[in-house]
């Protein structure tokens, strides 16, 4: 076994010496990460306070409304200031722990007091699955089970976060939802109300993304940039489309750029590919593809 | 600490007025949601029992093959009988307990002794993804990893409690395994045997699809509807595809309307749209974009 | 419950039936199947070693980074060596237990001796994500939230494990990230350093794709194969396509073929479907569809 020992040993000096080359892994006493799985459990929280009765072991049968907010209210405050201590401090040399602290508790209690109406939103958009879909057989469904509710659920309320400058945490909290939905909405685009996502996996809708009130949007769509060759260049500019009210895009669609702008009441079909903007009140359609017929004998596969 | 009470007591209070606008919230005694806890077990015990020895701590080379099913099969029944209940009691106002018990355990019983078969029918998937994909080392490797093979088990289950007319549990089922592979199969799809789903993300198959013998489907392709402008008007129409035996459909093509056939022994391409029917033994290709070649610059990236 | 419990058995005595008769639920006595979920605490401790301090409860301000590598390569290496072991064991009739022992704990050295330089492929990548992502706040972020990188990290670990001939473990662990991430890398591929991927979700990138330094690849890119008629006939043979230097591929393209390249410096644009090899410093684009404009009257949805 000696050789066992002296080789972890061994890989171990390496990685150590790696590890103090790295300015990343190297922290200031006091300084800490934010604990993504403490951000999670926030997630978690969110959804209980959210839909009541759904996603925990309470029965609202037997349980006083305001005693079930007030005591979740209690637990999420807790996390919400803990974590927001953290990401304040990270890489802060600037402010006092005293200050970050007064900080961090007054950020949580605001986000807290707008729980209510976030939650406001987010019914709209169950109202908005539920009516948008003839496979849904309930609003009880679209909750229990639809990820294009849980990606809207989860960006709404990073969305908050975000405007209110937190670090770290809303982009955990909507990745975190990205991985369990295939639905990648980034906390800084604007989204209005009733907005409908179906299937869902594999939507992309970028950080300066605009879009207005009862947008439908299928599985595969991407509001993208359309260069991102200057990288962190760009950051902070608008790079992501605008897409206005009542617009719907179908499957595998992708929209790119900026200063792309869909137009109100517009329809985009599946599979294209958009970088100009599109006037209100368009269709923009797919064409079908040539067909190949031969009759009697098997298609086979693709040519090789 | 005064406002920070003062003001979680505030937002508990405006919380729980908004739980008592909401009839969702509203259970009467008695009454119980779903528990999504429970069917995601169910999903694991159908797993163990589908693939002994696969996904647990049992060693088939020491366990009775006949003990082994016999436990497993006395927790399942359990679980099932008592989400059952739990489903039929939601919102039924016409039945008393005890029809409603009747009735889960009627239906339970009915599901487990449907068991062998549609295991059988999940033997025959895991064929079709070994000898379909030359990537695949073994059967063992696509039990273990394919999530094609995952999401088609979990629908196999799932369709016979559809057609069983279950409430909630299918939709909960075949969602938890879209969330794990982004796969979106919903239970009301009719498959024929020996189904081969390669790699799979974002594929999306809809409630009143027809898919015959033989058939292959790679990632990013919907099987979906043409529009759904009238929503829940719709519910329980034909709005999906159907699809003959021994068809090919490969990447990201779209394929939408409930009157759109592909013709038995067709192969279509990737990246393609079809909204009308293709006959048999057809071929549907793709054309290659135009190239523009810029020798001896750099491309750059898309313009802007 | 006379009629439950004879059910039950009923049940019980035909899946046990269901069992003998196939042969990959029979192991012989010493053998036993790889077990998913230590491969799966395999991959949580490689990313505490990547990236230490970021994801368990230790705190690199007051440990010692070699300390820190020593603990944890330890509980890794015990795990690498069982799971080895179990991985040569399965089906081999060739090789004795002290043989197959002794193989195990060679390969587990190998690979944790090839820590360091991998961990060093992988801060480049995270240099790549961060540098190419104006969404990107910070390096932390990426490690964080960014499921590209989460799927290159498990690729690139995996990758060496399938150099090294080790069964089933590498492609159980990027099938673990394909679930997390929507991102299906298979650990066959040769991948370039400084590789990005923005968003992610959908890519697939297939066993003998060969990719080069500086590639950039979007959300639902397919780098597959032309044909897969023969199935199993095709293995280990070049199905998939060889993308050269400083490539850009955008969203939602499929490209096929073991003898298609996409040369040097080129930018593919998205939604597109690439069966033909493509020079260097060429620009692939899309066109825009048709645009059908109705003034003044709603668009609707699709035709129907």
């Amino acid at each position: 076994m000696e050789n066992v020992t002296a080789a972890l040993q061994n890989a171990a000096r390496r990685l150590g010496e790696n590890y103090a080359a790295q300015k990343l892994f190297d922290l200031s006493v006091g300084e800490r990460l934010p604990d993504r799985e403490e951000i999670i459990e926030i997630v978690n929280e969110l959804r209980k306070l959210t839909f009541p009765g759904f996603f925990g072991a309470e029965n609202m049968a037997y349980v006083s409304k305001k005693a079930y907010a007030d005591s979740r209210l209690g637990l999420l405050y807790e996390k919400l200031f803990r974590q927001f201590k953290v990401a304040f401090s990270y890489g802060n040399q600037a402010e006092s722990y005293s200050e970050i602290k007064a900080k961090a508790q007054e950020k949580a209690l605001e986000f807290v007091s707008r729980l209510p109406e976030i939650q406001d939103w987010v019914l709209d958009d169950v109202d908005a699955e539920f009516e948008g879909d003839p496979a849904a057989n309930s609003r009880e469904e679209v909750i229990f089970s639809y990820p294009g509710l849980y990606a809207i659920f989860v960006y709404r309320y990073a969305h908050v976060l975000y405007e209110m400058q937190i670090p770290f945490i809303p982009r955990i909290m909507t990745e975190y939802a990205h991985g369990k939905t295939g639905i990648d909405i980034n906390p800084g685009a604007t989204i209005g109300r009733h907005f409908f996502i179906d299937h869902g996996t594999g939507i992309v809708i970028g950080e300066t993304t605009e879009i207005g009130n009862n947008v439908k949007i299928y599985q595969g769509v991407t509001l993208g940039a359309l260069s991102t060759r200057k990288g962190q260049q760009l950051s902070g500019k608008k790079r992501h489309p605008t897409i206005e009210d009542n617009v719907v895009i179908y499957s595998n669609t992708t929209v790119l750029g900026g200063a792309t702008v869909i137009g109100a009441n517009s329809v985009i079909a599946g599979n294209t590919f958009i970088i100009k903007s599109v006037p209100p009140y368009t269709k923009v359609s797919s064409t079908m593809p040539a067909l190949e017929i031969r009759q009697g004998k098997p298609a086979g596969e693709l040519p090789e």
